[in-house]
């Protein structure tokens, strides 16, 4: 229930030609206390409810649940979120023994492009593509859960 | 996923007696927000998560969302609520054709005793008992999650 991310800027689309999936995500918040985020989602025709506490120190370690859900659930659940829905297409792209998931935003946070990468530690080793920017693990603004409040177009 | 409640204080113990079952249940809130609340809960063995939107305007019709979790992922997701937990013993006691769930509280809301009944419709007619007080459906006072936040012994 322990995950490990750490997150990036995106700098060129070039990551596109290399993804071997693609999935439309939409989401919104029943709470987006960093403390106690709950997320609900619909990814492709899945929906999935996940909650994750805050991060440690470091911003890499947080408590994470998740469970599938119906889309019918999801879509009655999105119904009662705060406002604010995200809506983003990922990318999925293998990099090495790695594979980077990266969200292009649209509608209120349209030009942003952040990547993310799951690893066993904090420490891990993995390799980093040429389009691959700063690194904002530990930059709350960049949060899902901050940007369904302050949206990208708004900075 | 739409529940009918309406909810009463009660004005003596003497339902004890009446009552098939009882269980303790411990519960807090991810979201104490009324628009959306998120509750964690664990009653008897078995652990709960349940998302409750806003009731209508006449406070008896909801959407309510629940799904069974492991005890461990109920006590996981305990550790990261909101602070206020709620402890009590529900009582389950039948009358007439229906069944009311009466809560004894202890901790913070010692003192207080409501009892909830589950209607097809907001006119349903049910039998009253002599230990049924005063109706309380639209008092958000008497919501678990206000009461988390605003115990009973602080009125």
């Amino acid at each position: 229930m322990v995950e490990i991310e750490r997150k990036f800027l995106v700098i060129s689309e070039s990551f596109i030609g290399e993804s071997f999936a693609q999935k439309r995500i939409v989401q919104a918040y029943l709470s987006s206390v960093p403390e106690r985020t709950v997320r609900i989602r619909i990814k492709g025709d899945k929906g999935f409810i996940t909650i994750k506490g805050k991060s440690n120190n470091s911003g890499t370690t947080r408590l994470e649940w998740e469970k599938e859900i119906s889309l019918q659930e999801a879509e009655s659940l999105l119904s009662i979120c705060e406002s604010g829905i995200i809506d983003k297409i990922r990318y999925e792209v293998k990099v090495g023994n790695h594979v980077f998931e990266v969200d292009v935003f649209s509608g209120e946070n349209e030009g942003l492009i952040i990547a993310e990468i799951e690893l066993q530690s904090e420490h891990e080793i993995f390799e980093k593509p040429l389009w691959l920017g700063k690194e904002v693990t530990n930059d709350e603004r960049f949060y899902n859960s901050f940007l369904s409040k302050k949206p990208f177009k708004t900075w």
